[in-house]
C-alpha cells in the first residue's frame, strides 16, 4: 500500500510513527511543509523537515517534540557572546551540524530535495521525505505590535511573540511561485490513500497546499483523500492554530476545519470523540465523518488513529 | 609609537602578547596573513587571523596554541555522521561561531577587514588586526603522494600530511591579483617601527609580501624593519617551516632566513644566541644583527625579546 502524507512538524511527525506501527508494510511517502524555513545565521533552517526526519529517525528531544535530544548550547551561546541574533530561536550544536551540512550543499547547487534526501540517508526515518518545493517557500504573518504593523517571519510569530498577537494575514512568500519538488505529483497521482494529519491546516497543510499543483494533485487523486482534526473540543491539541486559522476566517471548530479543507479535497475527516456531533454537520456537507480518540498520547494511541484514518479511506474509496 | 607587525598563527600570535607586554604604550597594527584562510562545510575560517585574536583576547587554548579554549567538538562530530569532511581539521562548536559570524558577514557584502574588526570587537585584542587583503587568497603546495603529484590545500598539506612529503613548489593562489586591505599600506607608510617576527617566513610572513605592494611598502617605509629568525640552531622553532623553506631553496639556517628575506627588506635581525656565529655572516650581507635569547618560553622572554627588536630598530634608524 502506497501512503501519501502531507506534513507539518510535530504533529505530522508523530502521526507518521503511529502510522509507520499502524501499517508497517506500507511504503509512506511525506509531502514535507517548508513554508516555515527560515535562514539564520547564513544557514537554511528547514523546522518541519527535520522534526519529521529527527522523529522518524530516533533522534528527537521527545519532551519538546523538536530540535535533537542530548543538546547543548556552545554554538547559541558563542554568537550571543558576538552580540549575533536572533537570539529567541533555540539552535542547538547538533541540530547547527544539518543546517550546515544543508547549506553547504544547497550551495554547492543540489536542490533541498536531493538534500533531504542526503541528510535520510543518515536518519533512516523508514519514508520517503519530499519537501514540498525546492523552491523558496516562507510564510509571513501580519500583526499589529506596540501600535505598529509589521509583517514577521512565522517563526518570529511562532516562537519569539509565541502567536500572542492576532494574526492578522497569513501570506506564505513565494509559494504562488513555487514548483511541487520532484516526485510530490507523482507520488499522489499513484498513491493508494492520502493523509492529513493532525497539522496545522493553515500554515502546515495550508502551504503545502498553496504550490501550484498541489491542491489540484490531491483532489484529483484516484485515491481516497482522509484528514484528522486538529481542533478537539473548540481548542488546538497542541500549538496555537486558533490564531492562524482566525486569520483565515475559520472558526476553531472540527467541522468548520474539514468545509475550510473543503469537500472537493476531502473524502473523509476524523473528528475526536468529543467532537461526535459534528459528525452529522460533515457528512452533510459531502464527508465522510467519524468521532474517534484524537488525542496522540503515545505511539499505540496514535497508531489506532491511524488504522480508523486508514478504515475510513477503505470506507470512503 | 606606531609599531606595525606582519603576523602567522601561533608565534605571531605568542609575540605579539610579549610586545603588548614590552610595549604597552604602543599603537600595535598586525597585518595578518590569510593565505591559510580554508573554505570548510561552506564557512570561511581564517586560522591565522582567530590565533591573533583569540590569543591576545585571552580566548586561547593555550596549549596547542590555536583554537579556543575550553573546547567541544559536538558540531563536528555530527558533521562527521553524516559522513561529511573532512575529519582532519579540529573545528570546535566554539570555534564553529566565530566562522558562522564570519560566513553570514562575508555572505551580507562585508569584506574581510570589516569582518575582523567586528569579530574584534568582542574579543578586544589590543591590536588593530588587518586581514593581509580582502581578496582571496589560499596558499597551495605541491607534494607527490602515493606516487602521484598534487596540489593540496596548506592546511591539507600541514594539518592532514603534517608535512611529512616534501613540498614541491609553494603557490599562494590569487596572491597576484589581491590588493593590500584597506589601512594596510597606510599602516606601513605611519610605521615608526615594523617588525617581522618568528612566523613562517615562508608560507606566512611570504604570503603577506606576495601581496603586490605590501613587499614595496615594506621595504620604502621609512621605519626600520626587523625581523626575529623562527630558525633556531638549524631547526625550525615550531612547526615545520624546514619543508616549506626548502621548496623556495632556502636553506634552514638563521644566515639563509635573513638573506631570504634580503637585505632591501630588513634593517636588522636577531637570531637566537645559539646562533651567534651567524652575526657576521648576515651583517656582512647589510643587514645589523644581534644574538638574543629567542625562545619564547612565556610571556616575560617574549617581551625580552620584543625589546630586543625594539632597540636594534633604534640602532638601525
Amino acid at each position: 500500500m502506497r501512503i501519501v502524507v502531507l506534513a507539518g512538524g510535530i504533529g505530522g511527525a508523530r502521526f507518521l510513527r503511529g502510522l509507520k506501527s499502524a501499517a508497517p508494510a506500507a511504503e509512506i511517502t511525506v509531502i514535507g511543509n517548508t513554508g516555515d524555513d527560515i535562514h539564520l545565521f547564513g544557514l537554511k533552517v528547514c523546522p518541519d523537515l527535520d522534526t519529521v526526519m529527527y522523529t522518524l529517525g530516533g533522534g528527537i528531544n521527545e519532551d519538546q517534540g523538536w530540535g535533537r535530544a542530548g543538546e547543548s548550547f556552545t554554538v547559541k551561546e558563542e554568537l550571543a557572546a558576538y552580540g549575533v541574533g536572533p537570539t529567541w530561536f533555540g539552535l542547538g550544536d547538533r541540530d547547527f551540524a544539518t543546517h550546515i551540512v544543508r547549506t553547504q550543499m544547497l550551495a554547492a547547487g543540489y536542490p533541498l530535495s536531493a538534500v533531504t534526501e542526503a541528510l535520510c540517508d543518515r536518519w533512516q526515518p523508514g519514508v520517503r521525505l519530499l519537501p514540498m518545493s525546492d523552491d523558496r517557500v516562507e510564510t509571513h504573518i501580519a500583526v499589529t505590535e506596540n501600535g505598529e504593523r509589521r509583517v514577521v517571519h512565522f517563526q518570529e510569530y511562532w516562537v519569539r511573540l509565541r502567536a500572542s498577537l492576532d494574526a492578522e494575514a497569513v501570506v506564505p512568500v513565494g509559494a504562488d511561485q513555487a514548483k511541487p519538488a520532484p516526485g510530490v505529483l507523482e507520488a499522489l497521482a499513484a498513491a493508494d490513500v492520502i493523509l492529513l494529519p493532525p497539522s496545522n491546516p493553515v500554515v502546515s497543510i495550508g502551504t503545502i497546499l498553496a504550490v501550484p499543483g498541489i491542491r489540484e494533485a490531491v483532489a484529483g487523486a484516484a485515491a481516497p483523500v482522509v484528514g484528522l482534526s486538529p481542533i478537539v473540543g473548540g481548542a488546538p491539541v497542541r500549538g496555537m492554530a486558533d490564531k492562524v486559522l482566525a486569520a483565515v476566517g475559520v472558526e476553531s471548530t472540527a467541522a468548520a476545519v474539514a468545509r475550510h479543507y473543503g469537500a472537493d479535497l476531502l473524502d473523509g475527516w476524523l473528528v475526536d470523540t468529543a467532537d461526535a456531533d459534528a459528525v452529522a454537520e460533515v457528512e452533510a456537507g459531502g464527508i465522510a465523518c467519524r468521532a474517534v480518540p484524537l488525542m496522540m498520547t503515545g505511539t499505540e494511541a496514535t497508531a489506532a488513529m491511524a488504522r480508523e484514518a486508514l478504515s475510513l479511506a477503505e470506507a470512503a474509496r
